[in-house]
């Protein structure tokens, strides 16, 4: 978190946050700050983005310094867009405060290069979701040699991603991490490549935030403390039928 | 800056920056640690990269506690990558320390959301710049409808970048927000379509780093501190001219 971050969280007088937010940040504002909890875990979305936006509102109405805090940057995938248009209509003043992202983030945590030289010179950051939730987005032309892709929420539209990248002409050994809980003390990072990414949707023991990173940039990376990606090579149904044999 | 960021230059026996860095921020560490600038502005590389590598190698094996200070983030556009493998290859440990990179700290200054829900939902970040420096890399086939463009070092390349854009089939019109020295307390905005973007080149009165963010998600964000992109529209010109009618 920024110092910046910390400090307009210690003048606040009401702090409305997102599920993802870790409780030790929520508890960083002054110990009499109002504390609301707007959810937006998946499938727990205690309010509706309308909803947020007229709580924000509200609390600015009532003359309280509010912090809107969430988990990376607010104006990638943030929905800070819709907020700012909101209280811009109300007349409220406000100011963003940029964070960690959560693909910089993940990469921190293990060592991945973004970009590298004469290797990927772009990144491209996207999602598994449109508006509805329901479809992807037409972003397989994206996948050019070179860039490196993050995928935002990639877990549940593995499958999809990675025969979108292998029809745009993306090799299926192109290099892939996966990284859960990225920037916590739980985080956890998968390697593998581009063929085996659908296996990702199949995974049931991973239940945290999860960050797709795709292309040769994260080839040079250290996996020795990763896992593999395919749960085919996980390990534990290949000893079973070992041990049949 | 980030709470990590400050606690490992307190903790630094030697920091090695780039000459982006402000000058407040170098001054954080410890008052008897070594301070190494090694340039890297434009036109201006007072060390190669090779030599940057060596010198964190030296300092590395002399047993010190060593930050290397960069602006922004420094897996995307920072090089890391090449430190990080000079450094693995030394048998020096390390870890990244993630930072705000400057298409956020841009977007976060002057409230430009970067992802904007049914309007962009991916954000590319690309160069004007090649392994070399010279020539832009193939890129123009990313710009598809919907995705945030941020062009890192894009000033001497505009104009370029514009064609390629347009070639691709990006509309003449679409907004273009163009901001110097972001994060600092003279970053300016500018704002324009993407048809003008090439009169950015043309300026001499922008000398600090420039991003350039290109997409309709900016486009709802509020430009009343911004001046024009295109000089032509800038005024003064105009003005003396309706002096002499």
């Amino acid at each position: 978190m920024t110092l910046r971050a910390q400090r307009v969280l210690m003048e606040a007088d009401a702090i409305v946050y997102d599920a993802l937010v870790p409780q030790a940040i929520v508890d960083m504002g002054r110990r009499d700050a109002e504390r609301l909890s707007v959810g937006k875990r998946k499938n727990c979305h205690s309010k509706s983005q309308d909803e947020i936006n007229r709580l924000l509102v509200e609390l600015g109405r009532q003359g309280k310094r509010v912090v809107r805090l969430k988990s990376g940057d607010p104006l990638v995938y943030g929905r800070a867009g819709e907020e700012m248009a909101a209280l811009r209509e109300a007349g409220i003043a406000y100011e963003v405060v940029p964070g960690i992202t959560s693909a910089f983030a993940a990469a921190a945590d293990f060592d991945l290069p973004l970009t590298l030289r004469g290797v990927a010179s772009s990144l491209i950051f996207t999602t598994g979701h449109d508006l509805t939730g329901k479809v992807l987005p037409d972003w397989a032309s994206l996948a050019v040699s070179g860039a490196t892709i993050a995928v935002y929420m990639g877990r549940t539209v593995a499958a999809s991603v990675a025969e979108r990248l292998m029809g745009a002409g993306l090799a299926a050994d192109t290099t892939v991490a996966v990284i859960e809980n990225a920037s916590r003390a739980d985080r956890k990072l998968f390697h593998g490549i581009l063929k085996e990414l659908p296996d990702l949707q199949a995974r049931d023991d991973l239940d945290g935030p999860v960050m797709v990173i795709i292309g040769e940039a994260v080839a040079g990376a250290n996996f020795d403390k990763s896992e593999p990606l395919s749960a085919f090579h996980a390990g534990t149904p290949v000893r079973e039928t070992a041990g049949v044999e």
